[in-house]
């Protein structure tokens, strides 16, 4: 199945703003409340939601086999279960569609009606029934930093770290959509010097810049996905901001990870950008510094040159960049991950969700977390308008985008947006 | 609602066999694949099988208000979500149509027929579909063990144990019923003394005795659940193998936990009894040894006395029961898991599953793995027909058993039964 919705050379009939995320060689996925409140799985382009569920029934799809009620889902678990043939197949049909040569659609008023929405319109939900989420802990920077705050500067990385994509299971139930306030968690915490915990909000609240990919069917109980196979189960990337309390993490963390630190909530943006659509921006990732057993050994353009960004907006104030950083800095791959992930048996299903773990790039500028831009609150960063940040605060606003971009084509995923609210209070 | 369903006195007219699990006072839930291969949630007394499904749909349960199809799926999701109320009231009015004095259902021979399996009949599938588990560290014993061996005998304990309910997040894919056989994994071990890992099957596969509750939905995000309300969300309990690679997890699991030690397997008992089928066998549990914060206090019977069991069975040989151990050594009690586990404002919702952790006894032929049980493989126990064993060898099944017994009646779980098979090959 040929990549052909790539085409870069391709314009579409819809109006489309400059420099839009969504131009028709994107064609992300995503699944959305319509403005008469019906749920569907849908695509964008530029500021226009497009119905798949309703394309669908009205016959644009009658060459590729697919269910009748494929789109009409609150999640796209079973479309992504069909597997990349028929991801292709349907990216490929969408993109000919709107093609500014093709009419069939164009000139059909009462179906453009019911197809297409402004993305105003539109509620966007999770898109996908997460069944397992795993977060991995793979940029060297990141796992250099925090080693060498907490542990030891000459001895920064742990002896696995760079024979192992180091990860852990984390909780999928507090997985949300952008646009979701969050609440400040509550929990203990150990005082300096102290030997008894305390109890109370988190005071260290902090984002974590992150991007996740999502797994279709791949393997049963008991059979490793071999690393050469490994892209051909995931379909597609989300920017990804997994929250952290650094103080409740701290006590709690030993000897078996992080957990109330992280499961409090994450956050994603909505649309699923396919592997398929980043095709362009393959970049090779960092030479791997000591020799892999075979089964993560990988050889070519297996990372992606993603540029990522985090602001921070304060209740009443205007929106700062606080850092800038980049996929390809990550020193595991995706195919290493997956490849580690099944090494045992594990079985991964449609709509898993695998992080990267906080992607900071080699330079201050570039780190992936407060922990690390204010450096353990050692350095506030100061945001427009005067006001300090070493952790997040109430009311403040973290917003976190991607998007690849070359001479030809730029392929965004939109963003993930989340606002932090006081401890919950009970009526 | 009463519990009804507990009356000790109360006889059935279905033939038992004598020192049953499931006598007509129990009444656990579970899914099965009928003769007809069509799968049905159902409940079992004596070792007849009953199709829930079927009793609904030929109006034995009109006095109760379930939807038409809550009984005809592949999982007890939607009942259990359903609440509280619904579940004692199926579980009395089971009681009803199968006691003695009434002639309902038993005196209808076609009704009998279509509802009714001996369990040879039936195949048990995993009882829920598990959204989210977690894996508990509750037993006071097993972490002072493990302590013991890998790190100092005078501080076992880290500083946060006997403050938190210690616990990590699991992977829910690999978790499968009784009687699926697993393969031993593979994966990365650093050898003694070595500075780089090597790649292989594990040789160190130990079971993990547990238990685990499932949880209805219980909370939103951001809303922790008070103590005292935890146990009205916990729908019941089933035994669980926590199956583990002991050489993969020493390397893979510093700083964020276990991961690929653990993912491989789960294996869980197919009925789930529930916490109201227990309540006879309350108990209290130890007393915490520090003062805990408000959010994690209980008073009263919050633990349960459950009989709980391990056996090895080699390929040519007789099983030999090599630990018996209790729920009720748990240092930390459900509630208390619960509490803590939401604190944050984490969800919960129905399906989720939470294990105890390893649940060893004081004494040595009481402890819950084959780490403790020989010792990191210095004190080899010894099988009936004369072989030994340090940790579980390829062909091996391990059976879990565990129920309930006063004077009056006994409440079983029946038992959860997983073969090793040596590393899966490809073909």
């Amino acid at each position: 199945m040929s990549l052909a919705a790539n085409d870069p050379s391709r314009k579409t009939w819809l109006a489309i703003p400059d420099n839009t995320d969504f131009p028709i060689q994107n064609i992300p996925f995503g699944v959305f409340l319509t403005r008469d409140d019906i749920i569907t799985i849908g695509t964008r382009i530029g500021d226009t939601a497009i119905d798949l569920g309703a394309l669908h029934q009205l016959g644009y799809f009658k060459n590729i086999p697919l269910t009748d009620d494929i789109f009409l889902q609150d999640s796209l678990n079973d479309f992504i279960a069909d597997g990349r043939k028929t991801w292709r197949a349907v990216r490929n049909r969408v993109a000919e569609l709107f093609d500014k040569k093709n009419n069939e659609l164009k000139n059909n008023k009462e179906h453009c009606t019911r197809v297409l929405f402004t993305i105003d319109e539109i509620e966007m939900q999770l898109p996908v029934h997460v069944g397992d989420y795993t977060d991995f802990y793979s940029s060297k920077e990141h796992a250099t930093n925090v080693g060498t705050m907490f542990r030891d500067p000459d001895n920064a990385l742990l002896p696995n770290w760079l024979h192992i994509p180091v990860g852990y299971h984390g909780r999928s139930s507090s997985i949300i959509p952008s646009g979701i306030p969050i609440h400040r968690p509550q929990g203990q915490k150990l005082p300096k010097g102290a030997d008894e915990p305390i109890f109370g909000p988190s005071r260290l609240v902090d984002f974590e810049l992150e991007m996740a990919f999502i797994t279709t069917d791949a393997n049963d109980l008991g059979q490793p996905i071999p690393i050469d196979e490994a892209e051909s189960h995931i379909f597609g990337m989300v920017v990804f901001n997994d929250w952290s309390a650094r103080d409740i993490q701290k006590w709690e963390y030993v000897p078996l990870g992080p957990f109330l630190a992280k499961s409090f909530a994450s956050s994603v943006s909505p649309w699923i950008v396919t592997l398929d659509a980043l095709e362009p921006f393959r970049v090779e990732g960092p030479k791997p510094e000591k020799k892999l057993l075979p089964y993560l050994q990988t050889s070519g353009k297996k990372s992606f040159d993603i540029n990522l960004q985090v602001s921070i907006t304060p209740r009443k104030g205007e929106e700062t960049v606080v850092t800038n950083s980049n996929f390809k800095y990550m020193y595991w791959n995706m195919s290493q991950q997956l490849a580690h992930h099944t090494i045992n048996g594990c079985p991964v299903n449609s709509g898993d969700m695998m992080a990267s773990g906080t992607i900071s790039g080699p330079t201050p500028d570039s780190y992936g977390s407060m922990l690390e831009l204010s450096w353990r609150g050692s350095k506030p960063l100061k945001l427009k308008g005067g006001e300090e940040r070493k952790f997040i605060e109430d009311y403040d606003t973290v917003t976190m985008r991607g998007y690849c971009q070359n001479h030809e084509v730029r392929i965004g995923f939109g963003e993930v947006k989340t606002q932090l609210l006081p401890v919950f209070k009970s009526k």
